[in-house]
């Protein structure tokens, strides 16, 4: 009970802030993101002495070393929060764009404006750069934050909310602008996810099980991002040194992030001629090869893939590889077993290439290039908050312009209907 | 259990007609809906039969008239059926849109496409005309639909469910593509909302109760329309005349529906001026007014305003009415009792009508336009789904686009990250 009267608090602080924040203009905005980036340089050590303590009651705790290193705040991560926040005051300010004026036969001039959502509420595991990463996206679009991070986390995420608020103060924006849960009980997150009245949207970061928590729990919205199974299809009309790059690429750029391909699907006309070369660059770079069996009548060393493979989000240097007839074939398995998160076909063929585009139904559809540049930054959206593999709203990489909505806008000189 | 079943069954055929529906071309989607309409015509007779087994059995039930006029269909109401689905084949198809195609750095050129959602539910209640015009607007979209109308119009629906089927199939559709719910079980509703696998959106139609009982229980997300509480706030600087029309117009031009003012406000220094005329065509016009203790002194006759009057919707002859200090207290007022759906602005002056603007936080926000243009038709979305409250996805009214995503597309020629 106390918990909830706490959460109620914060969120009608929101809501106020958000009402200041809304019609806040884009250099007070910017002056704020600026500010913090400075103070949070200055306070390095202080920063580092509270992240101290949260790796000492960590490693009491016996967290793993992963969590141990996301959990770290290094002078070089430091560095990055306050660079990041000086890119997000870069960027051009999505809030109060309007768009598509034209005049209805009625004689009303009609419109949309963008605008901020209100608030968003962030939850998110150990990374405490997140609390500065986020807020900074939601202040610059004009949203008021109430950021969860996980427990583990606490004093570090204090330390940066005071830099933050030391930074709001000074752009005379509200402090309540940004507002981080400093309870450690899980019902906070509770009720953070059923306060419609106070928040706007819900973005869970972190495990699958957190997101499916939040996700099945929630009565707000939720932008979420699930998994990332993603799929290279190397057509018959491949280029096929261009396909063995894209393959090579996809998979061992980077195994632990979401926009790497989890399955390579081949065209059963080449893949005699493509597997067998593109199948010896894995395994030097030592990657495990699961295939179906028309890939194992092929390559008989590697080991077959059971069908649970088709659905799994290795996020390691493992591999399912799959042959098909052709592109339906392709698309069949993609709509199947993807994640609807990213595809890439590989194909000279220019129908092939259009129908793949059309009719994957994925955030993002590749032709001849790799999954990998599925990302905010390669996008060009400067940051992001996350990758969304949501239907309605936002789809793929969310930006600025994920945060915000558009509300219609009318200007009239006295017309009534008749 | 077996509704359970039934209905999976439809969200499988529905996935597997959306993956049909979302590569059909845009003329075997409009040769669909003229086929349907013309259909629908010649079927005049055989609706009529059966919409006469359902206001049989609606009288018997002891269905109010208000009831059995929306389930009836006459002859106009067939004709209007048909006209609405040519009028949805005569718009532009937003299918395979792209936009904003640009090169980044890397190489890759980047841009967005406009795509169905994929499944979209329905439900709604006595209307069976909504039966033809969602399945029109789904269709034109590309997305396939499962369709829950009231018990009462059962025999109605199934109806004009087979004269879409018909028209599908002449086209060369599949007849999955729109599926009306052959039950009238209460759990068919149940697993339609809780089938995200197989249901992309759910769009509640009609009262209150059912729009929110769809919310609470649904894990698939909803587009959604609850009150329509909207206000005119006549400024200080309002062109008197003009305030009145447009205020008289946004209460009295119809009650019953969503988008009329049901709250006045005024600015406390013209409130003398402006009232007593205002408040004449009111009562004229046989509309109860309600209003706060300013309003009290300045027309003694009315009924005093309670706290709850400013957080109804009263659909009815009924207006309550509040005097404000300025601009910032009617933004404030309808911050704190606006269902966000729209407000209108009566003023000349440049810097309040654009604070008004920016800051009021509803889905449609007007400056001298009576708040009655809210709606599809008069914003050239040619028809619409419903009128959305909410603020992600589709904000105001939702038409064609409302029904739509944007998936990124990538054209590469064998770029790799680095």
């Amino acid at each position: 009970m106390e918990v909830a009267a706490y959460m109620q608090k914060l969120g009608q602080q929101a809501r106020e802030a958000s009402r200041v924040l809304a019609r806040s203009k884009t250099n007070v905005k910017n002056t704020a993101l600026l500010t913090i980036a400075n103070i949070i340089r200055q306070q390095a050590d202080s920063l580092k002495a509270a992240n101290q303590q949260d790796l000492l009651v960590g490693k009491d705790k016996g967290l793993d070393a992963a969590m141990l290193d996301r959990l770290t705040l290094t002078d070089a991560r430091i560095e990055a929060m306050a660079e990041g926040l000086e890119q997000i005051a870069a960027l051009a300010d999505p809030i109060g764009e309007i768009t598509d004026m034209r005049y209805r036969p009625s004689g009303i001039q009609l419109g949309q404006m963008r605008v901020p959502l209100g608030v968003i509420g962030i939850i998110y595991e150990s990374r405490p750069n997140v609390t500065a990463d986020a807020a900074g996206l939601c202040l610059k679009s004009g949203n008021a934050t109430i950021l969860r991070g996980g427990s583990e986390a606490i004093h570090s995420n204090q330390a940066i909310a005071a830099c933050i608020h030391q930074g709001l103060q000074q752009a005379g924006l509200p402090v309540t602008a940004v507002q981080v849960v400093e309870t450690t009980d899980r019902e906070a997150v509770g009720q953070l996810i059923t306060m419609p009245e106070y928040v706007d949207v819900i973005v869970p970061r972190g495990g699958k099980t957190l997101i499916e928590r939040v996700s099945t729990q929630a009565r707000v919205p939720v932008i979420k991002h699930l998994d990332g199974i993603c799929h290279v299809y190397v057509d018959v009309d491949a280029e096929l040194t261009m396909a063995e790059e894209i393959a090579f690429n996809a998979k061992c750029h980077r195994y632990g992030v979401c926009n790497a391909m989890e399955t390579l699907l081949v065209h059963a006309d080449i893949a005699e001629h493509f597997l067998p070369k593109m199948a010896q660059r894995f395994i030097a770079e030592r990657v495990e090869l699961r295939g179906c069996p028309v890939t194992m009548a092929i390559l008989p060393a590697i080991k077959a893939a059971t069908e649970a493979d088709w659905d799994t989000e290795y996020l390691a240097a493992i591999l399912s590889i799959k042959v098909v007839a052709d592109s339906d074939a392709a698309i069949a398995h993609i709509h199947r077993h993807s994640s609807a998160h990213t595809e890439t076909i590989v194909t000279e063929n220019y129908t092939t290439a259009q129908r793949f585009l059309q009719e994957v139904d994925s955030s993002s559809v590749m032709v001849n290039a790799s999954t990998r540049f599925a990302d905010g930054f390669e996008y060009g959206l400067g940051a992001e908050i996350g990758i969304s593999t949501d239907k309605l709203h936002a789809r793929g990489p969310v930006g600025l312009n994920g945060l915000t909505s558009q509300k219609w806008i009318v200007f009239g000189s006295g017309q009534i209907r008749k």
